[in-house]
């Protein structure tokens, strides 16, 4: 009844994917971990877990029931197909693949196969806060959701390693990806306006402001400023026919002191998602005990990848990019 | 037209009186002041006003009237009676007056005249906050109102001239008089207790909490902290039988910065109460003008008196100490 | 040293302005009405007011100090030109007038005059919380502002009466002006998206969203609702480098019952800003008093005039249409 | 590595905590249980688990290495004994036990045993918000902790069944517990006012307000409601000498709509309690595996319990009833 779990990467998120399977939750374990630093590998390696020389042979090992794939984008797609010519669920932390094509064909493996097998690591669908803004949405009260403004604030990036065209390729998927599961609709355009850049980050475009052309005709107004400061602040907020519906602010104590009546703001996003994150494996680990996947699916990440590309061409052409999908398999629907 | 008013007492509060007669209200002409000390009422008189040697000339002159009142405590009866024998319409900043004796002995007085006369300066009835706050538990929908938690905390208080018992006979009776107005009831009696002392205000006894026995059964919860340090921040909440109604946060800017989401608290009672004094004094200028007065009366000040020293002797005997009031005159009806 | 005031239109607005003049303000009187219905003009004059058989009359009469112009948009130019040649002071409803060349025509008699003399009614300026939030951003401690959300949201407009082009040569002035004000920046350009049609509207066109594109850099995204339903709810929020700044939620009591913990919304604009109006002419017989105006200038009439001009043509064309001022004279600095 | 814990008492509580160690949480199995009603116990057995005749068969079976009571209180000595002589941890549900010298033969024994195995069931200790809100506290920034002031309101409790003495003896614990932890404080003292009595609950006693007078000299000023009717609303707030801590509202959607911008109230304590209910077994898994117990001990049931006796000494006396506890067992530090 325990699930098997290979880890593919031990970097910071692997470690954190680690510790989350061995001391969060239940009804599973962690059996094998790789990645391209086996040194690094061995020292992550919990009690009884056996290391791994290469991805392939994680993936194929008969005690690995289940693969966690936290390496770096471009490895991906070869890691992917090998999971599912295994026949192995396999969590895919974001990007899912780093092109259209090879979204493409993880989709046309997974469709052939039959049977979900990938699940993208789009921790937002799992946090409290969106779903219950979701629940308000779909109930119907407020009408038909016509516009989503998504703002997405982080404190800083790291200098030089943070590049200008990040907040359109890494950061804006997630805003993208929560707004075409909140709205239940799919992104048919994207533009991006560049306001007054912020002296805080020297040469980095930023902050950016993309919309997202939905196919309902909903529109997204996306804010994405990356050097705010002030810490971690994501806020939602869905304009419907007859009401508004937002996240909260995140639950803090309220304090009252000198500096007026305030609450805190989270510092990154660790402190934001971290219950967000620990639903999401929760759920996966069920979901992957009967051999599939569930959330954000190949289909979400493909989809995420065409709006990153839309973004990085409408930011040089300052027109609506479009966005053309290939016609929904039935497997994701 | 215009109302012509004679001040007594030019300190800092009928210097602001001055102010708001002069520069903010209309329909009304400050022509004539007179004070302690006559320097100061000189300086402190507006162009075209008559400084006169004493309250009762004063009081007596044909061209004023009605008058303000805002000499200090102790010689507000003789003041007040002075205003009644001569008919004019008076404004009488709080305390009415220092004794249950003397609030009969004006009540006696402007009950013999047969109108209203004199109105107190509980300027938190003219307050938009309080006035929304009473709407909504007059109309009813959240049910009796059964308890009233009144929450009064100053910065600081001058080290020195503010004692021990000024929570109680000073700060108090703005606590009791709105709690009166709000719940449509009288005090029957008064209990205080005193928590462990802020080391902010060395031996001054600080905090107090204070409980109000109503006439209903209604109980009303009064925390006065007069060194919180932080602002001037005054609550009040009223639980009733399906609901609950509360003073909103003051109305400021919400800033998200590095001390969090916040808003900002007042300094001290001017920037909290100024437009409430302007509305207390807008609403007196028109009941003067027809020769009456409106909002706080006689009666209410001498509520005040009863519980200002239900409370002295409730914090000696650590008792319920009850309040009697006379029957009241049908004149405050 | 009361101001003799000529109220040229006695619709709905008028009629509240007379109300305001009359029993609200000090330092002003109304002694002059007129209106195209003359028997409209006579029911809404107060006690010793004149009525006048045409605005010219009006304008020029002896006794008339200062001028209030409530008649509609196309009749404005005509009046404010009288005025200037009469040297006296005008408030102005908005809009200043109905096409840029007529705001050149009244902005160059008035340089030539040498002296304001006109000021356009746009109350925000006035309203407390804009005014706390323009001294946030000022002060400087959240750094340079680059992005500013407007969010502009009736709860009905008349059917029939109001136009798919009213959102946007009508209420958008309101989000323009403010803009310009709040960020002390000019607009450049202005684009205009469709969202989803609520079909609350049947066929207005109801959402729209609009870019403002600042001198600065700095963009300006507006949200126009027209048919929300829930209240009048007007939000604003200024994005800086280190901070964010908004509006409060307008105070109102707290209320805690089967609802929810909530505040209530504005029904209307009379009530979200009727002490802003009451501010804005308070001001204005200041000014005026001194053969002058403050505030909103007929600069700020020409730069609404422009931009609604370009959202008009933006939502057509889809694309960035620029805003081209002439140099601003130093008159209006 | 996995706890094979026994449930004494398979109610609706007892249900609740099996579908928790069963299907939320790790590390943990149920392998027996045992209930009054043999029938219910078979039923609510989860697959593997043996049913026992007798919670001393329970207590003593080999294969059960840790206990959860569920049973009513006036089994609880007995059961806890049983335990202790077992050398078994033991969570047992609230009250500990039903006698202040019930408790002390509990605390006799466990201190006798030499480690502590019995914890109680406070789960308030465990919610994410109180455990801020005593961070912010015990941080030290706001100066010492004079008042707090605890909020209880029930939408409703079942008629009939729910006395006048239960706000007093069963609902008013959690209050006492929470303030004893967040200020780090013992009891010395329980006042009980009773205020205008709620339409609602006929001839039940509510509210009520209670006094709680701390060993610093802080005093807790306590608001029980059980027919508040809009939901389960649990607020707190610590007045500390320079500022004030508060528990947030609950985390949920913000909606703008015709009831206003609002937030909606838990229905329940399940809903508003479940999180703190799965950290609660959490801990106690791990503390338990250590063949030990955290959070709330055999003391603070023993404190809840002369509270309530005080508290019910109270409604009557009207007077304040002291709290005289013993000398703290060093096992208890």
């Amino acid at each position: 009844m325990t699930l098997q779990v290979g880890i593919i990467g031990t970097g910071m998120i692997g470690q954190d994917h680690i510790r989350r399977l061995t001391q969060v939750l239940s009804g599973v374990q962690v059996v094998a971990v790789t990645d391209i630093n086996l040194e690094r590998a061995q020292a992550a390696a919990p009690a009884g877990a056996k290391v791994y020389d290469t991805p392939h042979a994680l993936i194929h090992a008969d005690h690995v029931q289940a693969v966690v794939i936290c390496s770096w984008g471009p490895a991906h797609e070869e890691q992917l197909l090998d999971c599912i010519a295994a026949g192995k669920p396999v969590f895919c932390e974001k990007p899912l693949v780093t092109s259209a094509e090879a979204a493409l064909r993880v989709m046309e493996a997974e469709t052939a196969f039959g049977r979900r097998l990938v699940q993208v690591g789009f921790m937002r669908r799992f946090d409290a806060d969106y779903r219950r803004l979701k629940a308000v949405i779909d109930g119907g009260t407020l009408g038909a959701p016509l516009m989503y403004k998504s703002t997405h604030r982080n404190a800083s990036v790291p200098e030089g390693l943070y590049t200008s065209d990040m907040p359109l390729n890494d950061t804006l998927v997630h805003d993208a990806d929560i707004s075409r599961w909140l709205l239940g609709d799919e992104i048919t355009g994207v533009e991006v306006r560049v306001p007054r850049r912020s002296t805080r980050g020297n040469e980095l475009r930023d902050p950016v402001m993309v919309m997202l052309h939905m196919t309902s005709g909903a529109i997204v107004d996306v804010e994405i400023s990356v050097n705010i400061a002030y810490g971690y602040d994501i806020r939602g907020e869905v304009s419907c026919e007859t009401g508004i519906a937002a996240l909260p602010n995140r639950p803090a104590t309220v304090i009252t002191d000198q500096f007026g009546i305030r609450q805190a703001i989270p510092e990154d996003w660790r402190e934001r998602f971290i219950e967000a994150y620990d639903q999401e494996f929760r759920e996966w680990v069920v979901a992957a005990g009967q051999g599939t996947a569930t959330g954000p699916s190949t289909w979400d990440g493909y989809a995420a990848t065409l709006v990153a590309d839309a973004a990085l061409r409408a930011v040089d052409s300052q027109n609506l990019e479009t966005v053309e999908m290939i016609d929904k398999p039935g497997l994701y629907n």
